[in-house]
């Protein structure tokens, strides 16, 4: 097989990619995969992965070419699995459709997979190649792949601010600093999750819901995300000190809702959907850090947080965030008005935490900004 | 002549004001303005204005083309002076050689001015049209078209800062907030400006220069901006309290400063280049009005501001600033850092100042976000 991709190679594999992309909403706990199978130039199956439990991008894409998968190429964005998960092994099914060579994007860093897909095709003499538009193959699956390498997940924080990075007046007067453009990119953001935290500090003030309002997504994403397969985040929320009630809009909406506290439990009596969870640490860092031990090892993979100031400030303490989004209101509030996150050990400016813009995005009035963490995770 | 404008008329008048920006740096107190000759579908004589004193466009136009302005038609991003200055009216100018037809961007609000020039060409029976590219002629002469409309300068707010919106660490620790592509492009903004202001507060702080380096500016600029050519702003230091010393390194560089006072004027000796002001005000909001009333009758058409939050704050307050121009470093430094702007009057969220958010800008690290001020100028 060829070492330097084609430029033929590299549109397949986008087509891949875009078919992955559609499966962004859904796929959590899964990474998100697209597969495309091509002869003779021409496209003979397409196929991403939709949900946990149904059948994989190659499956489908297999199903599609039927007879014609027989010696055609396989561009997949993540290496295909060896696995018996809930589907059997995927590398099995592309052995016997007789596909006669395999492109991945990347390989799968899931330890039950982790090259073995890879060796098992070429243990059957099917030729492979990895490596193909890589860069966009990780960041389709940031929260999967941070959450195999690390055990923890891909971080978000949202910010709302005005230009001069206040959230609020001194009086606490907050609602609306951003625009509505600006709300409907966040229900994306959130349906885009597989968790949101929050905190019993924001659910008192706020008193938010916390969901995806499916009607509220732009038509483009509700073409191929029907209201039918909506998919609720995991609403995660902080509440050590038991301030979270029933009565909370949060317990209106009956999708899962995770209440966090230390050893001792919210006493009060939640409806079904809401499990108590206790983590076993007391010193706030330590805290935050178990607190994502906990959610990597329930399988989430990306986390979104919005919360106020303390939290913001712990996290970035902490090292715990990936990605800042930042949303900026064309608006003044002045220096008397509530800041942008708390960091509590910041004295000198080279200690500040550096980060990197990403993109820079115009939505309605505001801007929206992503920067993401410059240096390595602490681990 | 037309009244709807041909594709043809517009690519001539974006040649003309593609002139024009190349006076942008040095034709303050005048507006910078460009001028194309076509004849037959060809273009016969170029010209922009670029300094005080020496040719208007028109007149450079001309020259190139010679007899064959005869019967030609111009484009002109102002409408052709009427009035004799330094140099003859341009209207006469463009008479006597016969033109056939002029196009004008738009009206030069200048009383001097203001149709009279249209005038004079529809007496001499040569048919004028104005409008056209009309948006982008108001955007190269923003300064002197609100000095001529209001009396005042056009009030650009530099801000530098954290994503979090912050200036300086408590300590005041702040030098490199932003990276030095910002501060690369800032000295292009003060380039282009008929003045910088600041305070003496900032002076005493930092002992900035606040010149133009010229070698810092961008190669594309240095290459028709040459060194020799180089003009620097006029320095505009509010001293009210007389804290700017001679041995500040202002005065290292012999180009003009004005400190300004109320009625009673820094004692001390300055060199030469520096002239005291005395505004004759006590009030603050009232002395930043007439300081910009002042710096209107000194013909400053754009005033380029760097200075803390106390006077950004102010001025901001006073509804006097026109641009805010951010850049924003990928660093957090918390909210115990330095605020932006200290405004006083705010309480209430609806009566923040609103903004427009007009570009922006990635700068090597940082973003440049560029807002002009939403609602008309109080007057």
């Amino acid at each position: 097989m060829h070492n330097q991709f084609s430029e033929q190679d590299r549109q397949f594999m986008q087509m891949a990619l875009d078919l992955a992309a559609l499966g962004r909403f859904t796929t959590t706990p899964n990474p998100s995969v697209g597969c495309v199978l091509v002869k003779n130039g021409e496209v003979v199956g397409r196929g991403f992965h939709f949900k946990a439990g149904e059948p994989h991008a190659e499956v489908m894409a297999m199903r599609e070419a039927g007879e014609r998968a027989k010696g055609a190429t396989a561009y997949v964005t993540l290496e295909p699995c060896s696995h018996f998960g809930r589907t059997p092994p995927c590398a099995k099914g592309l052995i016997d459709a007789g596909v006669a060579c395999v492109v991945a994007a990347m390989e799968d860093p899931n330890p039950q997979v982790a090259g073995k897909g890879l060796a098992m095709l070429a243990e059957a003499g099917i030729e492979s190649a990895v490596g193909l538009l890589q860069e966009k193959a990780e960041l389709l699956n940031q929260g999967f792949l941070k959450r195999m390498r690390t055990g923890l997940p891909f971080v978000r924080l949202k910010m709302g601010m005005s230009i001069d990075g206040r959230t609020a007046m001194a009086s606490g007067e907050s609602k609306w600093i951003t625009g509505e453009a600006s709300r409907r990119d966040v229900q994306v953001e959130r349906a885009t999750s597989s968790a949101i935290l929050s905190t019993a500090q924001t659910v008192v003030a706020d008193d938010p819901r916390l969901n995806v309002r499916w009607e509220q997504l732009p038509a483009a994403v509700q073409q191929y995300y029907p209201l039918s397969s909506l998919r609720q985040p995991v609403r995660v929320i902080m509440d050590r000190q038991h301030k979270v009630l029933p009565t909370h809009q949060l317990f209106q909406i009956p999708s899962p809702v995770w209440l966090v506290s230390d050893r001792h439990q919210n006493p009060r009596d939640f409806p079904e959907f809401c499990e108590k969870i206790s983590l076993n640490t007391e010193l706030n860092q330590a805290y935050l850090l178990a607190l994502m031990q906990e959610l990597g090892q329930r399988q989430i993979n990306t986390l979104w947080v919005e919360a106020g100031a303390a939290l913001a400030g712990a996290l970035i303490d902490a090292d715990l965030v990936d990605e800042l989004i930042v949303y900026i209101a064309p608006k003044l509030l002045g220096d008397q008005a509530r800041g942008l996150c708390h960091l509590s050990n910041l004295t000198k400016l080279t200690d500040a935490p550096l980060w990197k813009l990403s993109h820079t995005m115009q939505i309605g009035d505001d801007v929206k900004l992503v920067y993401q963490r410059k240096h390595k995770l602490k681990k």
